[in-house]
């Protein structure tokens, strides 16, 4: 199985080729070319796709449609991955929103809220339940993922929610660390944190320490 | 001057802290329970803030207020930081309106978008300008950091004129990377490649190798 590093690699490589065929319709990129749109040496990146089973021709690069292929046969469910959020306040909206212009397939397929004059609603195409209603819902639309964006204080319990309904992946967006059992992949996409650390930076200037 | 690491880790100390005061209105705490509530070993907190001169009383912990405060110190700039967004989309909107409800002391004060019948228009309170205006409104509100949250191809544009309006660090939410000056503290936050990765290891499982 592939690193956590390693995945999110190829998650880059695919973002920047998808870029290269949308915008600017190119059949074919060199590792070096690469390389520099995802920040990732061209050693690092031809290490990757051989590891993928994938090498380039030295004269026209690879071929930027098979290497999509190659890379979401390593990414991707075929049978598609259902998700759903938990908390559709602003942030939860516009996760659901942009999640679903940016990677249609993954594209969130339920949305939880305590609030019950939410449950029953159709926000950003995707219905709202009560969190009574999680454990029918993620097993009938075989939710695997779990996306939070609740307040501080109702993290944890949104996670042990999903967790007892079965989901094995959430990514959190609450300011709030949250505990899972150790099959359960978790992690947190902390924006105040990060916002933190660049603002200090970006006042102290940039340090040896990096 | 202290590393990104510890920085992150300050900032990870201060949301569990003020959660602490607010939600449960304690004035003390233990290393030990500071370090759950942030999945940091007690010894590392003890190590942090004695970093930044602080010790605990080992009958009643740490005084929270205190803490805060000196954490403070630390992290913000007592005269404030200005930050402008770029790109107000649907993305754009979220990250104005949640930051500004988290931490209203790191408000975005200005928005920058290419679409002129955006200009002059005040959205989540905040004054959307056109991208021509960036290096004045950057220098008469002394912004330092910029929110990217434009779509890929437009990313590497945004930064170069934020670069040039003089600001100092850039927190970067489109699905592209960007190359900045060496003195410009970047860093990229990728809903999407997150998303894949957890995507994945929810379906694969957790392997040895975390």
């Amino acid at each position: 199985m592939a690193s956590e590093r390693t995945i999110g690699r190829l998650s880059l490589y695919r973002r920047a080729l998808l870029r290269l065929q949308v915008e600017e319709r190119r059949p074919f990129v060199y590792s070096h070319e690469l390389a520099g749109l995802t920040a990732v040496s061209a050693a690092q990146v031809r290490r990757d796709l051989m590891s993928i089973g994938y090498s380039g021709s030295p004269n026209r690069g690879y071929d930027i449609g098979e290497l999509v292929r190659s890379i979401a046969e390593q990414l991707d469910d075929p049978s598609g991955q259902g998700m759903a959020v938990v908390g559709v306040g602003n942030l939860g909206r516009a996760i659901i929103n942009y999640v679903s212009r940016q990677r249609p397939r993954l594209a969130v397929g339920a949305a939880f809220d305590k609030d019950p004059d939410k449950a029953g609603r159709v926000i950003q195409g995707c219905r709202v339940y009560s969190l009574e209603r999680m454990p029918d819902v993620v097993r009938e639309q075989r939710i695997q993922v779990g996306l939070i964006s609740v307040p501080a204080g109702a993290a944890q319990d949104a996670a042990d929610r999903l967790v007892a309904a079965g989901v094995s992946g959430i990514l959190n967006f609450a300011p709030a660390s949250v505990h899972v059992p150790a099959h359960v992949f978790s992690e947190d996409l902390d924006l105040i944190t990060t916002l933190e650390k660049v603002a200090y930076f970006a006042r102290v200037g940039k340090g040896s320490e990096r």
